[in-house]
């Protein structure tokens, strides 16, 4: 553990102390969004020290011309950047002509709470001026779900040792970069700023993309609670628009401004209608007032956890960390909008660029169908059925044909946005996951239909590529599929990684399986897929007879499943042996020498384990969890959710506990170092499911049924968890002795609990 | 073959078609140079079409910002550039205030030659302007050899349809910029300009590095071959200073400017020295005058010669290849300065940065040695020796301990400046190369007492890098070296590459041989090394269970060694039968397919069989040579010139001679599609070995006895080549049916001949 600052609260982050050292850190963990835009928690004043700015908007991307060292044939010419948008929550503060800067003053009482139940952003504190003058401020600050386009701040600040003058000038900001730009090239074009009484507009474009914006400020200031009308200066530059208001307080006097913003972008306005619509936005936000918009701010929230609320009785700090993993979720995805993705650092941060990587299929998918209306998994699969001639075109680029699809590592539109090669073209067991997602989401729903609909052309081009991409070794007589990155991606350009060809065969199977069964069910649909697709019978027996010939590395000695040839080569010492100093490696190593160690970064054998757990005995599975886990680093934070599952199912329950921890407070106690870049908003689905399927043991088979196979950790109480299965509501309760079932909904249910078939009936508990 | 337009020539590269998309190409192939400095083939007088400008001084470099896409442990900050120097070649040339530019001029009778006999080039030409002038142009230039600061110009212009005025504006231009440069900033800072009567300087410096260079010019005219004084107009800007001369000519007047150049610099001059120094190069060169400087140049060219012509009777391209070969080298290096070494592109380009290659020891020292004194050779290992420091601070920060060294893949000044990690990191063979280049310097001159004086301390830190590399494998049983790139970089991330565990163990053996020899003879300098070292006993009976359990990949289904671990994967798809229009593969196939194809760029184990050859029996070669020639692209100019010498050495010699023409005229011919970025200087070497070697079947082992195994291709009629062996000079002459041995020395020499040993006689000529 790496942080400890946190203030432990079953439904708060809080911290409590200021200090710089925290401050890009607390910068990603308080960061607010709504699924359709989202920021850092930037303060509103002005700030000299270290800080990260960031305020995005969903979908409004920039293609940063790709920066490398070599240039390799198939590499993108652009790399597609989370924008860092123009910003609405500044307001400079002068007390007495004294700018207020928590860097150069003295700060005391410091408290910052996220209420993650109702959904705001708080801070207060005293800060001492090096001119002597003592301000108490309280702020708090909100982006709404319910007018998904507007946020809204109230700042209070009250004269504690002096009267004089207070001085806000609420600004808007379109000079703004992003850190990570290739080339420190300007994002954005300022196009119009709008100036009118307590309100106006920036109106800017991206380059390139030509996403237009509008962004809108409109205050309202108050003394001691009294509304008051002061007149403003205005100050317009290039690019900002800043209003100052003076206003005199006597001691003990407090002086409170209220700044409402809007974004709205050419994704759904004209440009023309842009400027009025966010001036609109802000005049509707004003009107109503900061407490209404809270209310509606608590109502929405109180919506969203009646659906996904997971309770933890006696561990509070477990109890934080998976209320800030949903809450964070939530914040950045809701499912409202088919355009949108998650990305891996949601609003939170401006890293790694794009914001669609296979964690959607592999993590975040499982999370959003069981805490929402069936519709927003369907969406996210949609998008990729929608960006598949994008995956065919770069699936062609590398040299594949006949319509086989290569779904991008990256990807903001459905281009690949990625360019390290042994990442772009080699790390493609994510076009297993675009598959796997279609056959959790018709398991978990039913919603065979799909299928024919839309999942079928996508299934038949990703297997023409696993047919493609396989080459049939004269020497093991068997199909192998070399140089690829696994899940582990401290192993490069290896050979029979066992999960990319796990998923390459069931794939295939998986293919001809759903071939067969839209034959006969939906002839029309397969029809209209055979001509479109021109898939012949001869090609799929190509298919089958890779998928029947796939080499799997075995070791006969060690009994397992090997993660790739020659992985027996390495010297196998446990991570426990590694002196403590030399970790992370991958902060600490060259990259080779990571490379030829045995370390693994993220589950690789045990992923494929954990999504095929029906095709492996407990027996295959425990061997597999004490070969592997002891060379695990867990430097991916996508890999303790998994081995969390994975223990639990094999009854290490200390083990599943200890990831447990690590996954859902990994942000919060920074385990991986970097957290002041962001936060890891994809693996937060992982902490979810360590809790649903690790602790709760919830499957849905093939079949269509649902089990639970609950335990619990000794640390805990108890725990519940809600989903929404098949337009139902199901909450699962556990503690040390006993396991309680209640269903809201219309008919009984049929749930295995510990292999044995018990009926649910709504409205009444079933305890077992 | 892809470029077509030189003539063939025994003595001279020429073209004789003015062609714009020619003239990158021909800026590369007509560049000239003298070992301290050299330019491309640019025009003295204005183009605007395409053209890739480049003056450059042997040890001045700049470390341009590493750019990479993602960051990994271990890279370099900086990436050590050749770079492009002031110039100081230009003339802006008017014909009655038009201005002269090739592109948009007609030009006829356009002849280039770059005669290699004597060491200058020359172009002629007719323009007619569009405004109807005719010139006839002659224009010579050559690069001293004798005065190896200075260069000098004769430009003549005849006026054949006008009277009017011309006007030569010579200028120095300090404006110049990198195309490589990362990002997009100069290197250099002007600080002085100096004027005077028809002659100037300008005075600059390379940020960063602070390398000083004075950049000198200085101009006398003639009309119709009589000096003329003309005053001249100055223009001196930030950057450039310009000198204007307007002459007026009747109809059939030649008018006639000589330019006079030189750089100097902090290499070899106090900074304040500089601007003097260089004027006074300048003066001097007027006071030669053009002629005499000219015979100056020819003489110092027909002493090189003498000991490094090649003839071959009978196949003029191949004569004109083979000297193409040896001038180039001559030009790039000639072994005077100790701190200077031979850069993969020479004077001719700038691609690649860096000057140090593991080329020098694999190919260019076999040359160097046997062309030039034997210090020549010795500066050049050397110059390694020098920086063992660096390279052990190098191998430390990847991880290697207690003196380990790991050579830099590519340096200028003994830091790593090469930054992709399958390259930097794992392309770790090139350290063997540094301790074969002792060995063959040993053998060849038999001055073992290089090894206790310096070489020992080398190659104990190579053999600890080995030892500490190596692993054990439990499973294997032996030791083995995983992820690593071998010579062919067609792959990357590969376990156990022949060739790399091959030299592993050979540079253990060979530094256990190297530590007994020097301990009995040389006790004094195994005392001094070992407490310099601190090496034990036990430490090297550490190394010596490496090498004794080191493992090889072997087929016993192909009785042959395998390049790597899983090599056996691959389809194996001959060369000939992959379609013309995907070569060459490293432009038309993305990188992951090139790394899974079974496509080898260049020799790998058969490198290790050509270092080898005594180790292994001519039948093995055979076999290895059918296996892996087939399959092999040659996409690397290091590539023919090893096949070629193999291919003799098993008796094929068509093949020998299909391989000597591509790696001979690989850049007069444009193989490999990128003559316009620069010559293959390096592969030059491995040229001049093909014929040697190859042909002549010319080896020194161990015991240090000379021998050859001559055979002719049946297209020549006769070759010969001449080598300074121990400070006696022999040529060999072979044609189709005789040997003729001639040895210019003091004592007789036994050598042996398809081993028989013969004895030469100074003097006389031998035949066998």
């Amino acid at each position: 553990m790496n942080k400890n600052y946190i203030i432990p609260n079953e439904w708060s982050i809080i911290e409590e102390v200021f200090d710089t050292e925290n401050v890009k850190a607390s910068e990603s963990l308080f960061s607010i969004g709504n699924g359709a835009m989202g920021q850092r928690a930037n303060f509103e004043e002005d700030y000299s020290g270290e800080t990260l700015q960031g305020s995005y908007i969903g979908g409004i991307y920039y293609p940063d011309k790709t920066r490398v060292g070599w240039w390799k044939n198939g590499y993108p010419e652009y790399f597609a950047k989370v924008l860092n948008a123009p910003s609405w929550i500044g307001i400079h503060i002068q007390i007495n002509n004294t700018n207020l800067d928590l860097n150069s003053c003295n700060v005391s009482n410091f408290r910052r709470e996220l209420n993650m139940k109702e959904g705001w952003l708080s801070r207060s504190f005293n800060a001492t001026l090096q001119t002597g003058e003592e301000i108490r401020v309280e702020a708090k600050r909100l982006i709404s779900i319910e007018l998904n386009e507007v946020g809204a701040i109230e700042y209070s600040i009250k004269a504690i040792n002096f009267s004089g003058e207070i001085t806000f000038s609420p600004y808007l900001d379109a000079g703004i970069v992003n850190e990570d730009s290739n080339y420190n090239e300007y994002f954005w074009e300022t196009l119009n700023i709008v100036e009118g009484e307590n309100k106006g507009a920036i109106y800017s474009k991206t380059l390139k993309t030509e996403f237009h914006v509008a962004t809108a400020m409109q205050i309202s200031l108050e003394l001691n609670n009294e509304k008051v009308s002061v007149s403003h200066e205005t100050n317009v530059q290039e690019k900002s628009l800043t209003y100052t208001y003076k206003l005199n307080v006597s001691e003990g006097d407090t002086a409170t401004i209220y700044k409402y913003g809007s974004y709205v972008s050419s994704l759904n306005y004209k440009n023309s209608e842009l400027i009025e619509a966010s001036l609109s936005n802000v005049q509707k936000a004003t009107e109503l007032g900061f407490e209404d918009l809270l209310k509606l701010q608590k109502q929405s929230w109180a919506e969203i956890w009646k659906t996904s609320d997971i309770i933890i009785e006696g561990d509070i700090k477990a109890q934080q960390g998976i209320r800030f993993n949903i809450f964070q979720l939530n914040q950045t995805y809701l499912g409202t909008d088919a355009r949108l993705n998650i990305g891996p650092k949601g609003f939170t941060g401006e890293k790694y660029g794009g914001s669609t990587y296979w964690d959607t299929e592999a993590y975040c998918i499982p999370f959003y169908m069981a805490t929402k209306d069936s519709n927003v998994a369907k969406n996210l699969l949609l998008y990729r059925y929608n960006q598949l001639d994008k995956a065919i075109e770069n699936a062609e680029k590398l040299g594949f044909k006949n319509g086989a699809a290569l779904y991008p590592m990256v990807t903001m539109n459905g281009e690949e946005c990625h360019n390290e090669w042994e990442i772009t073209f080699e790390e493609i067991h994510r076009n297993g996951a675009m598959i796997y997602g279609i056959y959790n989401y018709v398991n978990y729903t039913q919603d065979f239909e799909y299928i024919p609909k839309f999942g079928l052309e996508v299934i038949i081009a990703v297997a023409r590529f696993w047919h493609q991409r396989a080459n049939f070794s004269a020497d093991k007589n068997k199909y192998v599929i070399l140089g690829v990155t696994g899940p582990n991606e401290y192993e490069n350009n290896i050979n029979n990684n066992f999960y990319t060809n796990y998923l390459a065969k069931w794939c295939i199977e998986y293919a001809i399986d759903c071939l067969n069964k839209v034959k006969h069910n939906y002839s029309e649909d397969f029809n209209r897929v055979i001509v479109k697709t021109k898939l012949a019978k001869t090609e799929t027996d190509k298919w089958m007879n890779v998928a029947d010939n796939m080499y799997f590395p075995f070791s006969e000695e060690h009994n397992v499943y090997l993660q790739q040839d020659g992985f027996l080569d390495k010297e196998l010492i446990p991570v426990a042996d590694l002196p403590k100093s030399e970790r992370p490696i991958n902060q600490k190593w060259s990259w080779d020498r990571i490379l030829r160690s045995c370390y693994i970064k993220q589950a690789d054998v045990l992923q494929g384990m954990y999504l095929f757990e029906d095709k492996f005995s407990k027996e295959e599975l425990e061997r597999h969890f004490d070969f592997y886990e002891p060379i695990t680093v867990h430097e991916s934070s996508l890999s303790p959710c998994v081995h969390s599952i994975l223990a639990a199912s094999i009854d290490r329950m200390p083990k599943a506990y200890e990831q447990y921890v690590r996954t859902s407070r990994l942000d919060l106690d920074d385990y991986n170092h970097e957290v002041d870049e962001g936060c890891h908003i994809t693996s937060m689905a992982g902490t979810w499911m360590s809790i649903v399927q690790g602790f709760g043991g919830m499957r849905v088979r093939e079949n269509g049924i649902l089990s639970f196979n609950p335990q619990i950790p000794e640390q805990w109480k108890s725990f519940s968890f809600t989903i929404n299965f098949r337009n139902q509501t199901l909450k699962v309760q556990v503690n040390q002795t006993e396991i309680t079932f209640e269903l809201d909904g219309a008919s009984d249910l049929q749930i295995k609990v510990n292999d044995k078939t018990i009926t649910v009936t709504p409205n009444n508990l079933v305890t077992v």
